[in-house]
């Protein structure tokens, strides 16, 4: 049964690629962690330069941010995350990130629960991320790259 | 602090208003009982007439659906939702809701976590859903039909 | 992968086992309808007769109830629930259910999340349950009445 | 209404006290930085010597736990956790944390949902912890060492 391969288990990040957020911000780098499929929730670590700026989104649910290195904000704030500190977004939240030049690379770690709904200037939806495209981003990567893939969907010990 | 105003409670489900789902579905009744503006979870009872059908969607996390009366399917599954049957929908799955005519009145009650994404034909985003298009529908039945809203959102005992 | 085996089903709840409460109240019984064994969700339909008090507990996490039919309280809440209301609970509230006599057989659909901690007097734990317990109880209750166990910890469509 | 205080916001997590984890382990340190009154969830940095082993427990949904520095392992399990890891835990799974002497003081930073739960040898609960032992903690360090309290439990942007 199910439940007979589920188990506390730990992952080892280093062995996971850096995968390009294509084809949105391809100097984004992501590093899927875990993807649940039964409930969309999604541990990812993220990369990007230093002053760059990422597309308006909301996101479904809630989303926790770690900061691990550089400097970034959401154009919607005034505060500025910075190393060490944790930015809690709760559901239907809507910002358009950006990395601030003076930080340097941004490298922080997101636990998202849900899906990421990217709009345009008229509030049109021009790109969803979720559970499902991120595994596809993922082995896609894996192929084109001569990676065997794990399976980030297990919860298996 | 707010976990003072947190505690187990009781919703008279009975004093709260069956809201048409306008726009989009008119025929369709809503009965909003919680809207979690957190996670964006929502407890909601659903009435539609037998023979209708509804968008197609997905949606951005789980959902549970215990059917009271009527008897509807998905268009994309084989199995019919009959009274006392429980459909435990998981994260970005997609489907179109159809009444059966031979059943009657539709009566579901949904726990849903996160928002509802409906498409057109060719996967376009039509609309999106969630607990704060809820509350907008929901304060502005109150407002029109002279009833005084209760707070659907907090979690107060 | 894991992933592929995850999908939105209809599951067949008259099909599912009334099971007794043992060893703490066998007059209650359960029918455990969907056991999370990732996140500790249970989906569960609840039959207590009338009169009846079950021993005070809290719950790990949230707890929504949805009657069915009957009329129950908590002793610690002047409410009573009765058929159609919801009562929300939130994490690590305490309380002591009792079933009114008046209002005949209790029934009670219960989405939790994680575990009932029960208590005695002195506020010590008596007893623990959870999605382990609850799949022992069933797979016990299955075997010992020759039913071939359905696997309520998949979401396998 | 609840939901105008609900919004995406910053932790200034440097601005937050180590709270020594008394009565249990006074060595280990944990700073709480968001504490759900709703769900139960916590979102703790927990800080312990080398060599350190604690209580065996179990927790009554996930834990997520990244670390940033030390090395750490659970009795159970034949892994090691070294900085930038990501030990993902699944519910009602119990365990017996040991920091690794040749590692140096671990520093983890923890999304735990619902409670934890210490047993002794004979698998009796000898403590419990959730949002609200752990508020209560935090409010008595915080008087005792003059601090003005923040509140833990708001998302209040």
């Amino acid at each position: 049964m199910m439940y007979e391969t589920v188990n506390t288990g730990l992952i080892d990040v280093e062995s996971l690629p850096w995968v390009p957020f294509t084809p949105y911000s391809p100097d984004v780098l992501l590093k899927y962690i875990k993807l649940d499929p039964v409930r969309g929730e999604m541990v990812v670590l993220l990369k990007a330069p230093g002053g760059m700026q990422m597309p308006r989104h909301h996101h479904t649910g809630t989303v926790i941010v770690y900061t691990l290195s550089g400097q970034w904000k959401y154009r919607e704030h005034d505060w500025v995350a910075t190393p060490g500190s944790v930015v809690y977004e709760t559901a239907s939240t809507e910002h358009t990130p950006v990395a601030m030049p003076e930080g340097g690379e941004v490298l922080a770690l997101n636990i998202i629960v849900g899906e990421l709904v990217y709009l345009d200037q008229e509030d049109r939806v021009i790109a969803i991320e979720n559970w499902k495209t991120s595994m596809q981003r993922y082995l896609a990567y894996c192929q084109a790259n001569g990676i065997e893939p794990q399976d980030l969907t297990a919860f298996s010990g």
